[in-house]
Order: structure tokens, then sequence, then C-alpha cells
């Protein structure tokens, strides 16, 4: 088990909502589509982000309210600027701001907004993070 | 907001657990480390898995238990043999097996691990899957 993640995959309840939000709100462009079952977003290089209907069943494993699972997403811009204007067309597109814009403990700016379902997105400009033309990331002081 | 992520993090409960399954156990090496409290790993281009004590007060929203999250990782393999041996791997460094290795719904080949939180990764051969060089997913009929 190499260190590495390839999918992400969040349970949802209304496929239809989550559509609305990411698709129609967001723009993002499915990787891959099985409508009422699952919807697949390409997020990073080599990285897909799944949207499921189905998630409790696949693992065998019982599933939660979404909005209690201890698990945030990050998206990270490159300035406080556009952590706010990241956090107004999220709202736009259905998102519920969780906090807003703001100084984070670490050092920078960053909001917080819920997807339909309640998964926490992170909008983050964080000054210590970079990422080099070949992938790796540096992460020090913000 | 782009369609990208960036950081996925995980909301643990300890971090010693922790260090002992991912560092200690599979042997994947930290891109940074704050002892007690967070730890980071890159696992993708450009991508970020963090473990984080702090989770639930760093966006202000209740976080539940981890095992009922709605959230998979997964991590993908080259064949069904690499299945079974990843899940050992995993077993040897502390994992728990949730669903043996075996034959998928979606015509691959997969089990599920938990995490010493309960975090749930599902070990997949899927040979409908693909990356190219340049990042790109493939995806489509197993």
């Amino acid at each position: 088990m190499d260190q590495r993640v390839d999918f992400v995959t969040l349970g949802v309840a209304d496929l239809e909502a989550t559509r609305r939000f990411y698709v129609d709100g967001l723009g993002w462009e499915p990787l891959l589509e099985v409508p009422g079952e699952v919807l697949f977003f390409q997020v990073a290089h080599g990285v897909v982000l799944g949207l499921y209907t189905g998630l409790a069943g696949d693992s065998g494993a019982p599933t939660g309210d979404p909005s209690a699972a201890p698990v945030n997403l990050s998206h990270n811009v490159a300035s406080d600027a556009e952590v706010a204007a990241a956090m107004q067309r999220a709202e736009a597109a259905g998102a519920r701001v969780l906090k807003p814009a703001q100084r984070a403990a670490f050092g920078g700016f960053h909001g917080y907004v819920a997807d339909p379902d309640g998964f926490r997105w992170e909008i983050c400009h964080n000054p210590g993070w970079s990422v080099d033309a070949d992938g790796t990331v540096r992460l020090g002081p913000a």
C-alpha cells in the first residue's frame, strides 16, 4: 500500500442536487457519469473525486451524516481576495457558508462552505504552500 | 472555485496511533509533522493528505465517528494479486479488514480496510482505470 490516494469518494443522498451544485453551479466537467448513481470529477493530476449514492453498500460499512463527517476537502487559491471570490461563487452555486473568510489560525486566510450534502470545503490562501512543476508540494510556515 | 482538490484532511483522535500505522507500519514519509497535532503526507501530484487532531475546531463544524463517515479513500493497484498483497501489508501495519479482497460490483477486484480511526481505504484493481503521463485519468467499463 504505497503512499498514494487515487480516488476520494463521498456518499451523497441526491445526485441531482449534487449535479446542480458541482456541474450547473460551479461549472465542473464530469469525467464519467452514471445518472442517479455516481458522478466522477478529475480534481488533480491523476486524482478523481467521486460522488456516489451507493457508498455504504460498496464498502459494507455503515455511513452517517456527511455534515458530521470528520473530513475536510481543501481548495487552495493564490490570494486573500481569491478566497472571498471563490466563496462567493460557491455560495451563488448553492453552498452554505459555515465560516466566513477570515485570518486562519495557521497564519493564512480561509473560510469554509458546505456542499448540498454538508461536505465541508475549505477555501484557503496559504502563503506557506506551493506546488513545483513536477507536482511536489512545499509546505512550510504561512 | 475551480475543479481541484489540494488537501484531504481527516480528523483523528490519537496522532501516535495514526503515526504507527502510516509511518511505522506502511512506511509513508511525512511531508510535514507537528507532533501531537498534525501529520501531512503527499499522496498524489500536488495533493496532500492531512491527519489532524484539531479538525472540528478548524472548520467550526461538529464532527462525528470516522468509521461512520460517508467517505472512502481509494488506492489503486495494477492486478488482483496486488490487491491481496496491499491488503496484507495494511493488515500487518494494523489496519482492520472490513471487506476481504473479492470481485467488485463494477467488474474489478477490491477489498476494504480501516485505518486506526476507522477511515476506510478501498484497495482496488480497476481494469477500466488508467492515468496518462500528463495526469489525465481515463475511466471506463472495467
